[in-house]
């Protein structure tokens, strides 16, 4: 006779399970993480006439998977893809090159198992993403960081790791890269550099693999053609974002690959499609609105970045040293070395103030020790001086930095 | 002095990758495939004014991930369901037990990833969904289905089956079942079978995990108690969607869990949230249309699957055998042994028929050699009759199968 025991899920758990979510409990009142966007800019009236005008007329497209369009997304959203890709960042490709992701997060994730195998080596900016380190390592992948300057990746640190991996017979799967205002210190690539990176690619035959997703929040207006539309990019996995353009909760990115490519992600791809009304709502929009809406978007955050230095370079005087940030939504500062960021997060978190600590925002986490970064794009300017003051109070109250006034 | 070759990232894809994707060229002229439903139930203008209102008064929050709901979904869209469940199918539940997914799909990858390591045993129902079969088997586990009948999964045969593996020490991971509308049998599991599956449950330690995506659209318009609801079914995983009973574009579905399984699903659930614009349309949509939408819903699938039987009776005559299909999508149907429905779907396919095979749909595959699974939703009356035609045409061609009319 078995014993009777009622069943218990937690017993069962997957051995390769990362630590359990913590409760939430809404957004801290000083938030500086997360990339969030300029509520005020969300062009909430353009987007709900489009939604009415896409959703009366197509509506019952919804009834099917895909829209019609196939696994690749949206058609029309695909052809606007395509066309302003050929327009702004010079690639020449078709809405047949084109996959919507569900977020650039998704296009992260299908390269990921596209490509890696546990023990795979991949290159990335010292400095990066930390989604993306958080999903590499769970991937098993060997992470080798290079340092960014102002002008970008530094090519002649890659080519001496390039000529050091190949020298232990370590070939890597790929190069992660994200060229423009690149996450967290906001530079940008330029042409130079993203040459000299694709001409070492070739001669290592490493592939590149490009994240754009901030491309469209150059303060400038103008983005550096992409390394996917340069000679000896053709094969670059290129992938964007509407989440910083238009609006993160929509959870609408694209990929751009050729069939061998695209063919292999698609069969990994199995999510019964990304969210059609999104893809709909999205198209309209952006045929009608979208080149206009950009410059007032870049036009709010610019004011904001400029409240946030401000508030940072009077709240911490000559400690915190930053570059200017080239647009986006975050400014990357660094603190001096008798700042731990990582204890500064802690701390601040029970001052109600949340920052990402650069330790986590660093392929090798050492690097990032002394850093931080602030997300600027949600909070209004007075809560963003504010929350400098409470975090600035914090550091001098944790580290004993003396006030700016005192030094 | 390296070797210059052009990068190809078709020389460095991981080991573990599923066949690469055909291309999509549209949808067959007779598609039985596929969870489709009908166009002409896409409550078209409901979900117009519903996006319009809640766009209109909440679009400034698609400016934060989560919509300031947190990371289990858009929380009138978790209130609606857990309103919902509570009231329908005797669920006592919170919107902070429901987790709000890009579509129930993505609700069987959380439970497969939060508990399935490769080498383990799961519980299927014999004839079950093909894709969470394909899902499993992605898994590396070990799949043991147990048959079904007018009364649902037989659980004299779950019994032998797990003291049979007790015996064995091979504990299974999960017992997953699709109670109502079982897909393909869209057979009921009634009241008393589901407290035996519970009982079971308890006494061999085994968690159920059940799929309730198709319980609003049984003819009846009654669905029984779920197993979460009953006693014992206390910590059951429960799924459900939105695809079926208003649209499956839509992506979006629903899973019920308490905290100690919730917050290690949250965990895996590292998309940035589903797609926002869909849960705030679909939440304001629900609460004032959703209950006079089905039985209009119901009604219309009611008649296209009247036809799709006295089609296959008219085409086929005694050599198609099928049980009443107690709702939903689908007609599970059996033929002669003569006929193997894997090599009656490659033929079909060349007539533009798609069909799914019942051995992609069982989880021995040999059971399901001369079945066959049919969806109705799509397809108007006259293109089901029409396809149908050309089904017994293949058939009969193929295998050589006499006309109706002659037996």
């Amino acid at each position: 006779m078995p014993t009777s025991h009622p069943f218990d899920f937690s017993t069962c758990f997957s051995t390769t399970l990362p630590p359990a979510a913590t409760r939430w409990s809404g957004f801290p009142p000083y938030n500086f993480v997360g990339g969030h966007n300029d509520p005020d800019s969300v062009p909430v009236a353009d987007l709900t006439a489009a939604a009415a005008r896409v959703i009366a007329r197509e509506g019952r497209s919804l009834a099917t998977y895909g829209l019609d369009s196939g696994p690749q997304g949206y058609r029309p959203l695909r052809e606007f893809v395509a066309g302003r890709l050929r327009a702004q960042a010079g690639i020449d490709c078709s809405a047949d090159q084109v996959l919507i992701t569900s977020g650039s997060l998704q296009g992260l994730d299908l390269v990921n198992r596209l490509l890696v195998n546990p023990g795979d080596t991949v290159i990335v900016e010292q400095a990066t993403y930390g989604g993306a380190l958080t999903r590499l390592r769970a991937c098993g992948a060997h992470i080798v960081g290079i340092p960014v300057d102002a002008g970008g990746l530094r090519t002649d640190v890659l080519e001496t790791q390039l000529r050091l991996l190949e020298a232990r017979r370590q070939r890597p799967k790929f190069i992660y890269t994200i060229p423009t205002v690149q996450n967290p210190t906001a530079t940008v690539m330029d042409a130079t550099r993203r040459a000299e990176l694709l001409a070492l690619a070739q001669t290592y035959g490493v592939p590149v693999f490009e994240d754009e997703c901030y491309a469209d929040l150059t303060w400038s207006g103008e983005r550096p053609a992409a390394m996917r539309g340069m000679p000896g990019g053709e094969q670059v996995i290129h992938i964007g974002s509407f989440s910083k353009s238009v609006a993160p909760a929509l959870r609408l990115g694209y990929l751009v690959a050729d069939w061998p490519v695209m063919s292999r992600l698609l069969a990994i791809k199995n999510d019964g499609g990304s969210g059609a009304l999104e893809q709909m709502v999205l198209a309209e929009y952006c045929q009608a609105h979208f080149d206009a809406h950009l410059p007032l978007l870049r036009a709010a955050l610019r004011r904001k970045l400029d409240c946030l230095e401000a508030a940072v370079r009077e709240q911490f005087g000559t400690d915190a040293v930053f570059s200017p940030a080239a647009g986006g939504i975050f400014l990357w500062v660094r603190l001096p070395e008798t700042v731990d960021t990582s204890r500064l997060a802690q701390e601040a978190q029970q001052a109600g103030v949340a920052i990402n600590p650069g330790a986590e925002w660093t392929a090798d986490g050492d690097s990032g020790r002394h850093s931080l970064r602030l997300c600027f794009a949600h909070p209004d300017e007075a809560t963003l001086r504010a929350g400098v003051a409470r975090l600035a109070q914090v550091c001098r109250t944790t580290f004993g930095l003396p006030p700016p006034a005192h030094r």
